[in-house]
Formats: structure tokens, C-alpha cells, sequence
């Protein structure tokens, strides 16, 4: 973990960014947290706000001169605050642009005026937009962006990688399928439950649930982080993260309605594609990570099962969106 | 060319910009011209100005509203305007991101609100990084960012391309080797010449001298543009554009100083980089476009001695900056 005894958290409050400052203290480091609490929760770090090694500051990355302070004495950032919403982009076009492009840009600038060069940043598998080459490598060809998240994920990339070059900054950049498991607060599985809440007889599916697409459970996930940021020492470090495979949405209804004890009657809103932007086909090659050591011990499936379980006993996320 | 009768043509005064301007009248079409003058010429519109079909908008990208206004009637938008400053990114990180992606989601706004879909830009060879593969074609290995100038268009070009995907518009997207010519007003001769002129009897190079470089005549520029948006239909089109070759820049020292008729002594800064960032090899594929008909007309050798030429003829361009 490059032995620093001080770690920034962007995203703190996160599903992904709360999982890590837990794992971060648990290995005896110290955490500064930043979270503006839009979509973070503070019961996520109920834990955490225990530790005397964490500090938690409520404040916004696009409030600059701010984030400059709140990035004293910090000595490696993973910058995970993100607009993570894929699917309404074209909703709030310029959602995007602000909270994960220019938001980036002002990290990498607190990181500069503090003296900070070494950042991990959650990427994201849509920066491939419809990968030609499946499954899709880190080197893989040029892609065309079809998605505004996968574009300001990709301009993130971009100023990151630059700032390696610029300012000697090192970077390890992870490009995620989508991350399940406890304090899951957005996605398929999310919105499959709360329709099944409201009515068990029936579940509306966009498309023709034969997207293919692959998850990863998020303990899974912070291990990868963990290993590719201690083991990988290159200037710009990029690293796919998923699993070996894929499912297809319809497999997952499945196993959400098989956990719920329901049968739903499945009603698609048909095409190949769930929504505009959306990518009917996503599964990544991890071969680079594999090579670090990684690998994931928990199965899609058994993924979606525990979502839905921590779901369950969680019903208080439905509300505190 | 789409059939157009009104254009619209940001970065109207730069250098590619008010020749593209000058081209469109002479084909016969209607022109909305918008620049901030920021580095645009006046004088480059003193033709353009004449004529009734063309229309000046002095207005800046980063006032959406006012662009909004000054959209209004536009059919397709050819959008140049953009900070070309490659070498100095790192002294004033903010201004790509401002000038370039920020800029550049705006005029996609400002189409948006005006119902108009079609856009071409102008993109660099810099969004190869180094490249891996060279001649760097299209679709070559994803690259890595290496300077805040590539990483900014490439961000525009993710963004072009999403709104392509989110809003059904259509995009031809130019990724240039540097263009020399008439109305040049920066980059390495234009340095070079200045030089020369304070003192002919020796010459800084920056680096080794043996960076391989690429270039492109303006005239050739707008040819391929035109030919490309004419017959190039699908959602996304890129093309690279470039000639069918390069020059080590100790060539284009050697034409330019015969040129002047000097013969400086040659001192070397030493690396195979001018600066952080130079990219000491840009040769790009340019098979795609050659595909459609378009060939350069003007060879490197002859694109450097035009461009000493105008700059002998137009001094006042070194004043005007």
C-alpha cells in the first residue's frame, strides 16, 4: 500500500468508497474522508466515525479552494466520488461533466498544491462504450463513447493520466463492471426489488433481459484496489476489474425472485438494449489483475444473492435515497 | 457537404478557422462566424467581412446563454475554436479544461437548445499519446493521455460522441497532425522563424532535433473536412489526417533556414522530448480518409517553405499576438 500512514477518501459516504475507508483502518491506516452527502449515507460509516484514525469532512469537490484544505497532510488520494448514474444521463447532461470531470480536475488540483501524486481512481467498463473486442482488454481498441458517464469517466482518465505526465504524478485507474454486494444502493438489483416490493405478480424488464453483463462483489473489488496499488508500479496503472464471465439480466432475475420467494410475471419493454446508452454486452478481460495475484472469491450469482440479502435486512436505503 | 445553407464556424478568426470560413463562402453558403478574439485575427476576416453571406458573432464559449442566442438559425456547426496550446498546458492547467471540454459541452448545449445535430471538430493526433502503433490508425490500441491538451480533446470527442448516441446527433471528428500555411500563427516554425529574426546566427532547438514529426497544409486541411463531411454518413466519423509521411525537425530547420538564406549554429536542449509532453514520433494512418478520394496536394517540404513565405510577407502577425 505504498506505506503511507494517511489516506484521502473521496466518496467516503459511498457504497464502494465506505466499503474501503472500513478496510483502510482496519489495516491500521489513518483516513481523511471527504463525502458532500448527495447520495453517500452517514449510517455507511457509522463504523468508521468510531475510529480515532478518521476524519471525516462534509464538503463538495467542486468547492476547490476547500478541497485544498481538506487535502492537508494526506499522502495518497482514491478519488471515488462519481455521478455513478449511467442510465439518465442525457436527463442532466450536465451532471457528469461537473461532478466527475471538472470534480477530477479539482482533485488532481488539491492534490497539487498539497504535494500529493499518487491517486487511484474508480473508472468504469463503460469507457469502452460497445467494446468491438470482448473480453475487452485495457489496450483494447480506441473506443467510441455512448454514454455521457462513460465520457466523463474516460475525460477522468484522460487529465489523470496527463497529470503523470506533467506533474510526475503516479495513478492507478480501475475500470469496474458494476460492483455488488452490502450497501448496494443503485442498480438492476435495486430497482428489481423495489418493483417486487410494490407488486411480486409482475416485473417490468427494459429490453429483452438478454443483456449480458458481469459484476463483481464489492469486498472483492477493495481487495483488487488493494493489490494492484501495492504490487503495480508503473507511471499510469490501469486495471479491468470483474470477474471471469457474465450473466444474462434474465439469470439474475432468477435468482433475485428464487431469494424473494416470488414468480413474477416478466414483462419486457423489449429491444436489445434496456435503455439509450445502454450496453448489451459487457464483460471485461482481467488477465492484468489476475497476474497481480487477484482473484474473485465470490460468484455472480452468489454476488446477487447477498445483495438482495443485505437489501432484506436493509429496507431503510429504499427511503433514504 | 449535407446541403447546408447556413454554417456555423467556431474559432471563425484562427488559423484553420477563417480559411474553412472563407472556403464555405466560396462554395456558395450562408456563415455564422463566432469567435472571442482571445488569439483569433481580425485581419483574417477582412475577405470574409465583405461579403453579405457571412455574419460575425463576437461572443465566448463559456457563455452559454449568449451562444444559445448566437446558434439560433445555424444548420451544422464546424466547431475550431479551442486553446491549440500543446507545449504550456502544464503552466495553466485550467484553460483546456475550460477552452476545450468545457467549451465544447457547451456547444453541444447550445445545439441542443437550437435543434441543430450535426457537428465536425477539430481533434489532434495528441489523443494517441504515444502511440504504440505507428502510422497510428483510427482505432489503435486505447491510449493513454500524455499531455492536458490531448486528454481535453479527447474528452470533447467522448462527449461528441455521447451526445451522437444520447441525442441522435452525427459527428465527424478530425484528429490533425499539426497544419502549416497561410495565416499560421504558432508552433515550431513560427518560433523558429522569430528567432532567426532576432539573431540568424545560431538556433535553440528544443530536445534533440530528431523528433519525427508530421504536418499538413491548411488548404489540404479544409479539403478533406469538406470531402469528409460530404460523403463520410455514419453516427460517429473519424478520420486522422495527415500526410503520408514525416520529417525529422532538423529537416524542417534545414528548409526553413535555406529558405531565410541563413545557416545558423545548431544548439541542442539535449532529449529525445522538446518538453514534458512533446511527442518525439506523430506519424498517423491516414488510409481511412485517403478512402474517400482525398489525397494532400502540398508535400511537408513545400507546406514549411509556404508557411516562411506568409511569414515573411505578414510580420505583423508576431506583433499581433
Amino acid at each position: 500500500m505504498n506505506s503511507f500512514r494517511s489516506y484521502l477518501v473521496t466518496g467516503c459516504a459511498g457504497f464502494i468508497g465506505s466499503t474501503l475507508v472500513d478496510r483502510l483502518l482496519l489495516g491500521g491506516h489513518e483516513v481523511i474522508g471527504i463525502d458532500n452527502f448527495s447520495t453517500g449515507q452517514r449510517r455507511f460509516l457509522e463504523w468508521a466515525l468510531k475510529s480515532p484514525n478518521f476524519k471525516l469532512i462534509e464538503t463538495d469537490l467542486l468547492d476547490l479552494d476547500s478541497l485544498k484544505m481538506a487535502f492537508a497532510g494526506g499522502e495518497m488520494v482514491f478519488h471515488l466520488a462519481a455521478n455513478a448514474d449511467v442510465r439518465f444521463g442525457t436527463d442532466h447532461p450536465r451532471r457528469d461533466l461537473e461532478q466527475n470531470t471538472i470534480a477530477t480536475y479539482n482533485v488532481l488540483e488539491a492534490m497539487r498544491a498539497n504535494g500529493i501524486k499518487k491517486i487511484a481512481f474508480s473508472s468504469t467498463g463503460s469507457v469502452y462504450g460497445e467494446a468491438v473486442v470482448i473480453p475487452t482488454p485495457e489496450d483494447g481498441p480506441f473506443p467510441i463513447q455512448t454514454s455521457l458517464y462513460g465520457a466523463s469517466k474516460a475525460a477522468c482518465e484522460g487529465l489523470i493520466s496527463a497529470y503523470c505526465e506533467g506533474f510526475g504524478f503516479q495513478s492507478w485507474i480501475f475500470r469496474f463492471v458494476s460492483i455488488l454486494g452490502e450497501r448496494y444502493t443503485h442498480g438492476h438489483i435495486f430497482d428489481f426489488y423495489q418493483k417486487l416490493m410494490k407488486d411480486p405478480t409482475q416485473l417490468e424488464v427494459l429490453g429483452n433481459g438478454k443483456q449480458r453483463k458481469s459484476y463483481l462483489y464489492v469486498q472483492d473489488c477493495i481487495d483488487a484496489i488493494l493489490v494492484a496499488t501495492q504490487k503495480a508500479q508503473d507511471k499510469v496503472n490501469i486495471f479491468n476489474l470483474g470477474v471471469d464471465g457474465y450473466c444474462e439480466v434474465n439469470n439474475s432475475i432468477g435468482w433475485i425472485s428464487k431469494e424473494l420467494g416470488v414468480a413474477p410475471e416478466l414483462k419486457y419493454t423489449g429491444g436489445e438494449r434496456g435503455w439509450i446508452g445502454d450496453n448489451p454486452f459487457i464483460f471485461l478481460d482481467t488477465q492484468k489483475i489476475n497476474s497481480l495475484g487477484w482473484k474473485p472469491k465470490v460468484s455472480i450469482e452468489e454476488g446477487v444473492i447477498k445483495t438482495v440479502e443485505y437489501l432484506r435486512a436493509n429496507e431503510w436505503v429504499f427511503e433514504a435515497r
